[in-house]
């Protein structure tokens, strides 16, 4: 196994043994991303160098024996929203050409802190308002999508060319790259990890949270990430706690919902086989399966749409009315179209979200945990506009990606995305695992759990099915 | 001395005491309703006889020695917002032609458990969207506007046909008949006391609160409406607690802030005349007065207008389109305004109202309290609908009255409005002590103490300019 296998966990822990060396560990990753990186455009941009010298730093403060942080020369990838000191956060746009961050957003701060190496900044879908990430391509077929906009970030981690990397979710956006990328992603409880020194989309639906290989690197990182930040206004005061799941792969007692509607309304087939035979494995570790019903479904498409444009174009206004031309057509068009929508559908949306969150604390009274599929689809073919369902019904591809994630933004409770197998065009399927607010310790446990049920994952190879 | 003039404490003292039965009470208020109303209306709808049979039932529990609440065979007036079961809400609108409560609001509950004795529902602005309440006559002049929205209360309880009264305010809906009649009015931190059962006008900006003829009464009338209640979203948790404030006239130590701007600037001489003076006696009394600068104050209108203008046209979105022509032509026009505002100004109105809201804790810091006019010019003419300053200004009359009392409504701080004298027209003249949240035993004590420095006040006697 080269070092660029290697889990977060396992890494750190060879680190800490002195059977891995930081410069070994970045140098492998740093291998790997140079050969899979023309194939995949997963980075905006690589600071080879400054990797390398910062993992000779960390080398010799392990030599040293100086105490250091539980990520530990561990090379990462930052979606290209997130703020680095002295750094451009593109935004993965032409309007932030000139763009470069003052100071570390809070995340790259604390990552810094825990001993993670940069490696480079990760592609998103523009200004993080799409689902697909046209710039990179999918990690396991380079004429599929990567999924969005956390698209950079979960390609790769997904093909190795990174041991973990953060992605930001307004809608989906580390879940369903994850998902497509047969990764793990984390969207964590609105407000446990501060978003000061990210770009905003929709500042009362985005989060920001891990993309792994493993159930326990996602934990490892969300331990170095969450706790409250005063300079984000909806950052919680809630502890940090450790995160991190034990052995245990029993689950008795453990009540999962199994969604009755929606959830799997309009999924495809094997996705839907594959989530089956997933929580079929939950239950074969001692957990009780409940049918459940998903309040307010009607109303999830507009409620996420009424709070999204608006706050977007809020955010965009000035730039939008000043260099139109430089942002993509479909981000200009949503940003425009937010200048037409009036108060009255903004105040309904948040009113819906009033009653949804009061809805969905009800329906999390019955059980522990949601399980899910987490994208209708597995990743579509770059280019596809549309997903045509067995029953003729005709569905944009956003509008099929952002269905089943939307719900946990717009309530804010977590929501885990864990890789349950591929289809048979060898494409990836995930499942989402939706929990309490602040209930991430139970959805890490359960993937945890289902994890080591499961034979070791590969890293994505990258093949082309033309 | 009549009944009817007694103070809220005196007539529950003179009660408790067996000086003074609640039916003499309640008999001596009705007559005096009878002899005033003609003049003023300042009911929608008087229950004589039902409020004569709480009077003896009253009666008949002080004769059997049974326990009662503090406010035992106390008459009121209640703002026709207020829903008291079997009875009609009329919210001063058209559109409530049919209707009828099921249930009593909390306040009305919390009120009728005191002991108060509902002496009929007063007139409001309709729908409280406006500051004249064009159905009643100042207490003091029959030309001049009663002030709204809540016109009714304030007037019955200045010409002593009411012993206390309630009102809601949103942007000024209590202070300013309060200030125009010569009474008290207190505009509770927003959150304190619960607004179920009582029509929305705008639920992030609505309170409700007591108009009283004195302070001592407002902190009495508070202590029995505040206290937590799930079904109003916004209700405070936190616990209800003796507001009375004692015989002391002390004020050592107290910073109270004079405001160097916006509270002074286009305010009537005669007005600014009359605050100054109290400012004075304050300083007299011990306190020290601070000059501060008021934070954002140009953004006080549009915040406040962003907020209310969409949430009133959500709350009145059916009826609106089902039957515009019940609403008086002030409101329709308002409610249609606000269907053409788009989501970025509400949004805009949102994010400036957390600033302001932060602006206004620090400036809290400096001072305990800060006093102020409540507004800036004494009753105008009925129908007048401006006003000139002296430097050729001409500003709306219900832009002036709102101006000074909406930064309480938009960030949540208690405001309490006592009578500071008379202008040489004999028009009655109020100042607000603003303070922290959940600052109102701070305000109360010191309206407690300027009113204890002024000779006894008499009740309005109407009469006409004309």
């Amino acid at each position: 196994m080269q070092p660029y296998e290697l889990s977060v966990a396992a890494a750190a822990e060879a680190i800490r043994a002195r059977a891995l060396s930081p410069v070994e560990l970045v140098d492998s990753v740093l291998d790997r991303l140079e050969q899979v990186e023309p194939h995949l455009h997963a980075y905006v941009s690589v600071a080879a160098e400054e990797a390398r010298q910062a993992a000779r730093e960390a080398e010799r403060e392990v030599a040293a024996d100086r105490p250091h942080g539980p990520l530990h020369g561990i090379p990462m990838g930052l979606k290209d929203l997130i703020d680095v000191a002295g750094t451009a956060t593109t935004a993965g746009s032409r309007v932030r050409a000139d763009h470069r961050a003052a100071a570390d957003s809070t995340v790259a701060a604390r990552l810094a802190a825990a001993g993670a190496i940069l490696l480079g900044k990760t592609h998103t879908h523009e200004f993080a308002y799409g689902l697909t990430t046209p710039q990179t391509h999918n990690a396991w077929d380079r004429d599929r999508v990567a999924g969005g906009s956390s698209g950079g970030s979960a390609v790769a981690v997904a093909a190795g060319a990174a041991t973990f990397a953060l992605g930001t979710d307004t809608g989906g956006s580390i879940r369903v790259p994850a998902a497509l990328n047969g990764v793990v992603g984390l969207k964590p409880t609105y407000g446990l990890v501060p978003r000061h020194g990210v770009t905003s989309l929709s500042w009362s639906l985005d989060h920001v949270g891990p993309i792994t290989r493993t159930v326990e690197d996602a934990a490892l990182v969300l331990s170095a990430l969450a706790g409250h930040d005063p300079r984000d206004p909806a950052s919680l005061a809630a502890p940090g706690s450790p995160y991190r799941p034990d052995g245990a792969t029993e689950l008795t007692g453990l009540r999962i919902g199994i969604p009755r509607t929606y959830y799997f309304d309009h999924v495809d087939p094997e996705v839907q086989a594959a989530v089956r035979r997933a929580t079929a494995e939950l239950e074969s570790l001692g957990a009780r399966l409940v049918e459940v019903d998903i309040p307010m479904t009607r109303y999830v498409q507009a409620t996420q749409w009424g709070l999204m444009v608006p706050e977007a174009t809020a955010y965009h206004e000035r730039t939008l009315r000043a260099v139109p031309e430089l942002y993509r057509d479909d981000v200009r068009i949503l940003l425009e179209a937010g200048e037409l929508m009036p108060a009255g559908d903004h105040l309904r949306a948040q009113r819906s979200r009033t009653l949804m969150r009061q809805a969905w604390a009800r329906l999390m009274e019955e059980v522990d945990v949601i399980a899910a599929p987490t994208v209708p689809a597995t990743a579509v073919k770059a280019g596809d506009e549309a997903i045509t369902w067995p029953d003729g019904t005709v569905e944009a591809v956003s509008d099929a990606y952002v269905r089943l994630s939307a719900p946990a933004n717009i309530t804010g409770v977590p929501s885990l995305s864990v890789p349950v197998g591929h289809d048979t065009a060898g494409l990836p399927i995930g499942m989402q695992l939706l929990g309490r607010p602040l209930g991430e310790r139970v959805l890490l446990r359960v993937g945890h759990a289902y994890e080591r049920t499961r034979p070791a994952r590969r890293l994505a190879t990258a093949r082309t099915t033309a």
